[in-house]
């Protein structure tokens, strides 16, 4: 049987990577080796290569559709060499980020359209699409308040502006409104503790359901 | 007035590069500034990085979509610190391979499809698109038969088979034919310095239609 392709998504404070990490714990805790964590550039020689031009502070010429480019690189080379073998071998693998990260920051964030970056990495992907994708919801007020609690972890995307941030949650409730039947909205204002549960609900509910089909 | 994109494609063993190097030392003898050569990645730091990961050998692992990314990628970067403020400034701009060559060699030389990978150039270039393309043509046996006499210059994908060098000119020969009023083919079997007077003379026609246009 296939594997099953779990997406986490969500704006910059909302608490998704916390939530994530205690998750990947609770499955390696609970030995499930049929549960495979990862984000990108995910470890692969080019896409880390790919990530350091991106990251380097000294291109500051970089273009945002180079950079959008770039993301998808990156993105296509984790899919061929982490993503799709572990689908292969019928595993269940959570992301940290995919096409709709690119969607909200490249396509609504820096402006350049939801659709284009959209289209475009249908090319990086060549149409691997999340079986279900947990969105983490926060306000943007809310979300940049608690980034900058944590001052040392604010990166370049971080110190955008207010607006930049309304625009790439904006573009994440359209995802969601759009598609009902992949996204799913978990709020996160909550307690952390009730997100990472609800969280694990929904994985472990995925995973049966996956897993009946499977066997019907 | 804006300015006039000339590109120069075609598959290798076609005497692209030599045909290109003869006529930018004319212009350059007969002191036309107004004529900016250039070819990817360009010289600027962003697309010498992305060009380093695309040709070095260890990456072994690259997906064929990955390398089409970086050099849509390479690409953009380009348009946006060469291409584009050239053409901003009224200059002529000849650029040694474009679109045209990632839609032959990716799209068609890798089989990715060429429709892909001329719908994510469009979102490199965002629709910036020659106003006139000089395809020099070569049968695939003699380009190969070329190439192998001059034996330093063999890179990577000069190394593929002859069916691969057969669908990258197929390809060409089918952009060709579906855009008549932008590419112009010339027989590159003829002597060099015929086909250089016929390139020279294609550029000079273009410039002088240009002014004609801009002057109306």
């Amino acid at each position: 049987m296939a594997g099953l392709f779990i997406t986490f998504e969500g704006p910059d404070g909302a608490g998704k990577t916390t939530v994530l990490s205690a998750i990947s714990e609770q499955f390696k805790q609970a030995h499930r080796n049929d549960i495979v964590v990862t984000r990108e550039p995910g470890g692969n020689q080019i896409s880390e290569a790919i990530r350091d031009i991106i990251l380097n502070p000294k291109n500051t010429q970089m273009d945002v559709r180079t950079e959008a480019l770039l993301y998808a690189a990156a993105r296509r080379q984790h899919i061929q060499e982490t993503i799709q073998p572990a689908l292969d071998a019928g595993k269940v693998v959570l992301c940290d980020r995919f096409v709709d990260s690119s969607v909200a920051y490249q396509g609504a964030g820096r402006e350049i359209g939801e659709n284009a970056v959209y289209e475009m990495n249908q090319f990086a992907t060549n149409g691997l699409t999340p079986d279900l994708t947990i969105y983490v919801d926060v306000p943007s007020e809310v979300g940049l308040a608690r980034i900058k609690a944590h001052r040392d972890v604010v990166d370049r995307l971080d110190a955008e502006t207010l607006s930049f941030h309304k625009r790439v949650r904006a573009a994440y409730l359209r995802l969601a409104a759009d598609h009902p039947d992949r996204i799913v909205t978990v709020d996160a204002t909550q307690p952390v503790a009730t997100v990472i549960d609800t969280a694990t609900t929904l994985i472990i509910n995925a995973i049966k359901k996956h897993q009946r089909i499977g066997q019907e």
